[in-house]
């Protein structure tokens, strides 16, 4: 018996042969070769205690997203950062959508607290709406939890709604946590960061994970201009949270130049060829404007990709979903397609 | 301004320029080079997500240690471990040495509960005697913390009163955490493992950490017949919470045949002259069984040698010791030799 037995998500590929993982989202162009250097160029010190404040790669991100360094937090993966949110902001009850990414109820009722759900349909291909704010508003939460792009569904929140319900937020004395960590991945590549200053009750949360093919070795970082929490938040976590490596491969990422333009110019071509393939099979398939496809096919598909050696992610705990769900990375052309000609072989259709 | 601005402990080299880092006590030799390689090899699957239940690594702790693989939980380094410790067994009083390494104080602090200290003092060499009994009867606490060899004294709790307080913690309904972090790199290398079995209330905190120079990269892992226990720590960690790459590391460091018997021929020879120079000089040091001597001196040392770029570590800030008193690690004679030609030039032996 192992420890974490109880772990939900997509990416666990070992202790079985996988040949193709589609459960993952991270980029399709795997890890820039320069942020592999760094870490083996930072190896000559891996016998030091890494810097506990993080300082050269907080300059790089504070230029990189144009935000003053002491907005920004680094952690062990964004993972590690909604668990330390929720301690330090000491969010007792809060509203999320379903479906969406299940760890910030996971961090919430870690500490005690509650999660209530506003649901998205397939209906209205599970977008956001006004009704929203009323949901809110009953509520009365305290801290509202977005993922945009959603996390399973792709979708993203738009802006003018986004807005509306960063000024609600604040009249009502709510936090409002924005889960960015699939923006450098989707088309539009939207932020409220250039809102940070006014708003401190806003919290962005941002990954190396996804963006950089960097999942193995956990970084991630959060904006927020409420200084007080972010220094609470530091005191959640132990003195050297971020290995040397992280910092060392979180800097050269930053500097990888066109890599993430490179890879959303991919992701687009290869989604709209992904979605249409999906659908010709007859799934429904969620409109998505990042790198995963959210759709709907035979309760046995994960099972049988499976033992194909291929995964992909079952959706059935997702909150909103149920047997039959699922959702793909958007990969290489090569891949989406062995992914494809074995669903066609599954499904009889060869 | 940066976050984590109080961490208090040595091995913070960033920011200025520093040519011998004495504040750290990490393996002199550094990490085997069958580390490195490891990480290196790592590198092609860094896109990846960690296996949440550090599956190959587990195995490898199990027939290193001799212990069940359901005995151990690995962490983002041993700091983790410690503080999800105080978090899922709940301890509010807990009873620690002075001094100590202050983590376990922050940890339980940090979940609001509560430390009382038993004063070690020079007269005895820091030693922990019988007495301790008597206290830990008084206070009643949940838990009791034991650093063994104890840091920054260096000092080794003799086996016999080791297994008195063991007893002592059963019969009394208390936890008894050890912390053996030094273990591996110590004379007598001793562990309390062979007791795990017949007593779930013992748990035992050990590191890659200092044995294996792995610092930089984040690895510990823990020791405990308490599955309940272990189970409930799992949940207080996010689903990734070792990267890859240390997972990697771990196991090639448990394969690194004699390193460690190496490094303990080296650290006890260079132990032996390194207390002989520093007594010359006039200062007192207490007689140490590991990789770092504790030691009395001018009031202004650490700042003398910070400025020939030199760092001991300055213990003023632990419970129990104050200004004069200072912690250097035993690393490899070039280097030792210049620390001590340093010190002399400070005093003005020169």
């Amino acid at each position: 018996m192992l420890y974490q037995t109880n772990n939900p998500h997509g990416g666990d590929i070992y202790g079985r042969e996988v040949l193709l993982d589609f459960s993952a989202n991270t980029n399709p162009l795997g890890t820039p070769e320069a942020v592999r250097q760094a870490v083996r160029d930072s190896l000559e010190q891996m016998d030091r205690y890494p810097d506990p404040y993080c300082r050269r790669l907080v300059q790089a991100i504070s230029r990189f997203e144009g935000v003053a360094p002491e907005r920004i937090l680094c952690g062990n993966g964004a993972a590690e950062l909604i668990y330390s949110y929720c301690e330090a902001a000491n969010i007792r009850l809060g509203v999320e959508l379903a479906p969406t990414f299940s760890e910030y109820a996971l961090g919430l009722t870690r500490m005690g607290g509650r999660m209530e759900r506003y649901s998205l349909s397939r209906e209205t291909e599970f977008s956001l709406e006004e009704g929203f704010l009323d949901f809110v508003g009953k509520v009365q939460p305290d801290a509202v939890f977005l993922c945009n792009p959603n996390n399973p569904t792709g979708k993203t929140i738009p802006r003018q709604l986004l807005e509306k319900v960063l000024v609600f937020c604040r009249e009502h004395q709510i936090r409002l946590f924005v889960d960015e960590c699939f923006a450098d991945l989707s088309d539009r590549e939207e932020s409220l960061k250039d809102l940070l200053e006014d708003n401190p009750h806003l919290f962005l949360l941002k990954a190396f994970t996804k963006s950089y093919g960097m999942a193995g070795i956990r970084l991630g970082y959060c904006l927020c201009a409420d200084e007080a929490l972010l220094t609470r938040m530091a005191h959640t976590v132990q003195p050297w949270n971020v290995s040397s490596l992280a910092q060392a491969a979180g800097v050269a990422a930053l500097e990888a130049g066109d890599f993430l333009k490179t890879t959303r110019s991919l992701i687009q071509t290869e989604r709209v060829w992904l979605k249409r393939q999906l659908e010709q099979l007859g799934f429904w398939v969620c409109p998505s404007e990042t790198n995963y496809l959210l759709f709907q096919g035979p309760e046995t598909l994960h099972r049988d990709l499976k033992a194909r050696k291929i995964t992909i992610r079952n959706c059935d705990n997702y909150y909103g979903l149920g047997p039959g769900w699922y959702r793909t990375a958007v990969r290489r052309r090569e891949e989406n397609q062995v992914l494809i000609q074995t669903i066609r072989e599954v499904l009889g259709k060869e």
